[in-house]
Formats: C-alpha cells, structure tokens, sequence
C-alpha cells in the first residue's frame, strides 16, 4: 500500500528527491512546535500552511504560537489559519494538565520574541479545502491536534478531501494505554465525535499514535546539542523542550525522555518506512462512558476486505531520531 | 524469532513433516471440542494429554466432555487430567452467557456417547509440570481456558515450565473490543490474576486472541460437510458446532459464522505461519473497575528491548481454513 505520493522531484545536495506541500494541522504545544520544526527543516517538504486548531491551549493561542515559531526559523513566509474553535459536541476548556505539560503560555512558558505577522483571515478549514481542489494527491495533511478541522472538511467537501494524497495524524492509542484515561489518547479525547468521523469516512488515514510516540523519545542530551549551534533558534527550541523534558520527568519517569508525539507523525508523513503497520478499520467511542475516546478495531467493519487506517505499530526509533536531529541541527545551523 | 521447535521427524504419506508432543489446556466448551478435534486430527501432533480447566463450564464436567469427545473420535488412549477448579482469587461460578454459547452441558447439549474412561487420578498442573521436564523444549502446550493452569505450574516449578518449546494461548484481544466487556476477553476475564502472571513471567507466550479468532470463521457450510462424511463423529461434531453457529448467528449476526478462537489456536502452535505478530510486553488489568482483563501493552516495559509476548494480530484465515477442514475431514473419514 502506498501511504503517500510524490509530486515533483528536486535536487538537493545532489540527491534526487521528491517535495512534498505539507499542511500541518496543530494545537501549539510544545511537541507541535517541534513539529513545525521538522516540518520547516526537512528538504523534502515545503509547508505549505499551517492550520491552528484548539487543544493544548486555545486556537487563538496556538495561532499566535505557530507564527512565533515560525518567525524564531525565519519561516515568517509560510502562512497561519485559525480553522475550528471547538469541538464538534461541546465547548472548549483547557484542562489543567496541558497546562503542566505544555506551559502556561504553551510553549513551556518560554517568552519568544512577537511577530508582526497575524494569522489569515480566511477560514483554515476552507484554506484546507482549497489546497485539496488545488494540490489533489501532492497534498500532504498532518493533523497533530484535535481531528475537528479534518472532521469538518470531510463533511464540507468530502470529494475534495477524498483527493488528498496523504492524511497523517498523531493521536489515538491501539496497543497501548492512553493517557488520559487508561483508554484515551489526549488529541483523541479532545474531540471524539470528530476522530470518529475521520476514521470511520472512506479516507485513508495514517494514525500515529501512542503505540509508536511513547517509544520515540528525546533527552537532555539532543537539546544540548541544540543549544551548542548558538543560535537563538537552537537556544530557544531546547528551553522549550527541555520544560516538557522536566514535566515528563516527573509524570512518567519510567520512559526517561519526552515523546517525539508531533514530530514523528511528521516524519512518518514523510517517510512511512520509518514504521510498520496494523491495516484495519478504526473506531472511536463516543458514550460518554469509561471507554470514551477510545480508538479500537471496528467489530462492524472487521471482516471487511477494504480497510482505511494505517496504524503505525512498531517503529525504527533510532534511524528516525537521526533524522530528525540532523533535521534540527541542519535547520539551526543555517540560521547562524 | 522461532515459535516452536521441532521434536522428531517422521515420514506421513510420504511428507517429511515433525511431530509435536501437544497438552492440551481446555474448558469443554464447544469451540474445546474442535480444538482436541484438530489436535487429534492433525498430523503433525502426538497429544500425550488433557488437562481440564474451568470455565465454560465447571472442571469436572469440562472432563467429562473432553473424555466423551476423545471417545467420539477414538482416542481414549489420550489421558485426561483436572487441573485447577477456581480461579486464583475467587470461586467459579458459571455466567448465564456460557450456559448460552456452549449449552447446558458445555457442548451444545448434544448427547454423546458416555465413556468407560475417566480421568486420571494426577492433578493436571503435576502433569503439566512432569511433561514439562521430560520433554523440555519438545513439548507445546496450547491452552484455551483460563490461565490457572499455567500460572500454577509456573508458580509451583518455574524452571520446569520455562523449559517447555512453545506455549501458546486462546485469550485477550489487543486491538479489537472484547467479547465479555469492551476490554475483557472471556478466557482471561475468567482468571485475571492468573493472566497477568503468565504474560509478565519471562515465559515466552503467543497469545491467539480476539485480533485474529474473530476473523477466522466457520459457517453450516463447512459443517454440513462433516455430516456427509456419514460417520457418528462428523454427525456429532456437526450438531455440536451448528449449535454454536446458531448462536453466533443470534449474538454476533455481522460475523457470519461462528468464531474458531480455541482451533485456532491448536492451529498457530503447529503452524505459525497461519498469523504475524506483534513482539510485545503485555500487562492484564485485575482491579476491579471497567479496564478489568483487559490484555494491554504493559507501559512501563514498552521500551525494554526484550519482549516475550508474540500477539496474534492478522491471520491467513483461507489458507487456515483449508488445514482445519483438511484435518477435519481426513480423520472423520478414517473412522468410517
């Protein structure tokens, strides 16, 4: 099966590859900025746009996040949208623990220096739509927050979606528990009404979830090495990582390293060998009942021979941390 | 990684083939039948025992049924042993819903001829434990009850069972709802406690579950078959089975046909080609709450580089199919 497709082909540094226009869809967030990082800094990707969706901390927050980020990468060029505000059944509240994990100000409480640009006017989820009629399969869409934007695109125009080359999400939790609930992954839990609706429409999605993210983990020791490029960038990028470094710490100190949840999704985006995977028909549960939010195989659709989901399972860490780090450093080195 | 290891080797019409010392671990039950049905059957399998559990119905009467099949198929000659009769922290007590799978008398309440064998005076786990350490690595043990058993030879002599080649499972489901609760899987919801100790002992486990039993079906077609082999066993099995059909047919009417959990897992001990796996560490929830039994990745070792736990996750239901009827129809017709 064939997770995504090639648009054009381009030399960089004598190695022919193919450029992919990417959207990505976040909730900034601490690993979303490194997303936007990887995003940014991969030569096989031109973002295209970034969409700012709620979760971690509000979409006007996570807006203004995203351009701040990409200002500090000297990508001012690549432009924002505010798409939906709230999930599909209810309102909005930030809950406390994306607070401890995240930051006050989501982005582990670091002050990065304002822009002067602001997020478009045009609406994200029509902004989504657009570049699905206008990219078609060369379009790559990687969702790292709440599945409300795609949910609502979907049900807008779902031929246009249905055209994507490529949908890529991190959330959800198959072979592993949750953490939220014992059952909940937190993208998922935000909006389950929503990831319900992606999974269960005729789109091909690749769920990053979990199963994969908590394997993939970053230390003090990367950071450093990001800090030692002097650059503010770098500087900047490891006070970030290293506040969700401390929180994960204290929460799970039994991984010994933050999950690389946003960024793999990036990279499995990019290169999907960087994991193997489930092929099956997903489902979320949307009672409101201890198994909420839950993303399991649907027993309805089990026996179908057609399947829409590429649950990323087992995952080459060590290849994709090289890398993302050569990603990074490349990225910070250029900026000097 | 091997799952099993070969034992001796034989030439059976006129294939090279290895034949594996098998125990069988059951709690008959309907889908039990088949599972000694396929051991005895296939020829790949010298069944040295049976080792009865409770569950699907009580032990004594799970004995019963297992030395009244053995004598349907002609293999008195197989012993038959009463392991563990409760749970590990609490009494048996049957559920109304196995009264209705299985029927009053645990398989189908079809009357089959009674025996004038009965079972050995040994207590299952002792033989469990004895055969462990005369054949070591040559002996597979398949069980598709509760754990009890296991967790009890491991618990009385751990480096007996450690010996043994391949230990294989029916229980859990890991990416599918459960069949008792959305988590928990029947043979395990039997006997938490028990689980959880096999799956985090060092034993190396492969563990046939709901993932790839509720893939695997059987319908009156293939049954039908059986019957017009026109011997008292295929005219047996058939009624045994279509009462299970029927059953299925009622609670699970999207299948199709009714699951083949127990065979399957008789099947990927002799061949375990039949699936791929997922190498994993998993954990089994025994507080009391809603994730109760519910077979999981175990987090805090989800980045040990050792796993001993091989999960069934996709099956080759045809190519399984064929070898069940194949063994089904082979051994029905010898015993015209």
């Amino acid at each position: 099966m064939q997770y995504y497709r090639e648009n054009k082909l381009t030399i960089t540094g004598g190695k022919l590859m193919s450029v992919k226009k990417m959207i990505l869809d976040v909730d900034t967030g601490v690993d979303d900025a490194m997303a936007i990082t990887y995003a940014v800094a991969d030569p096989e990707v031109e973002l295209i746009g970034v969409l700012s969706s709620y979760g971690n901390i509000d979409a006007q927050r996570a807006s203004d996040n995203a351009l701040k980020v990409l200002h500090l990468l000297h990508a001012d060029n690549v432009p924002v949208f505010i798409g939906e505000t709230d999930p599909l059944d209810h309102k909005y509240q930030r809950i406390a623990i994306n607070a401890q994990i995240h930051g006050e100000n989501g982005i582990g409480d670091v002050e990065l220096t304002e822009t002067e640009t602001s997020a478009e006017s045009q609406n994200g989820v029509d902004f989504l739509i657009e570049s699905a009629k206008k990219y078609g399969k060369d379009l790559t869409v990687v969702a790292t927050g709440p599945m409300t934007n795609i949910a609502a695109a979907i049900k807008k125009d779902h031929d246009a979606m249905k055209m994507v080359g490529n949908i890529t999400i991190m959330g959800g939790a198959l072979t592993v528990p949750g953490n939220v609930t014992p059952v909940a992954e937190a993208n998922i839990e935000q909006d389950p009404v929503a990831a319900n609706e992606m999974f269960t429409s005729d789109l091909e999605i690749t769920m990053v979830g979990l199963d994969v993210t908590l394997r993939t983990l970053l230390t003090k020791k990367e950071t450093k090495q990001w800090r030692e490029t002097n650059t503010e960038a770098g500087e900047k990028m490891a006070d970030i990582v290293d506040f969700y470094i401390d929180v994960y710490d204290d929460i799970y100190p039994e991984l010994g390293g933050c999950s690389l949840h946003d960024p793999l999704a990036v990279g499995v985006a990019i290169d999907p060998s960087f994991v193997d995977y489930l092929h099956m028909n997903i489902m979320v549960t949307t009672e409101h009942d201890a198994y909420y939010a839950r993303t399991i195989g649907d027993k309805a659709r089990l026996n179908d021979p057609e399947t829409n989901v590429n649950v990323a399972v087992t995952v080459d860490k060590e290849r994709y941390l090289k890398v993302f780090m050569d990603n990074f450093l490349t990225l910070f080195n250029k900026l000097k």
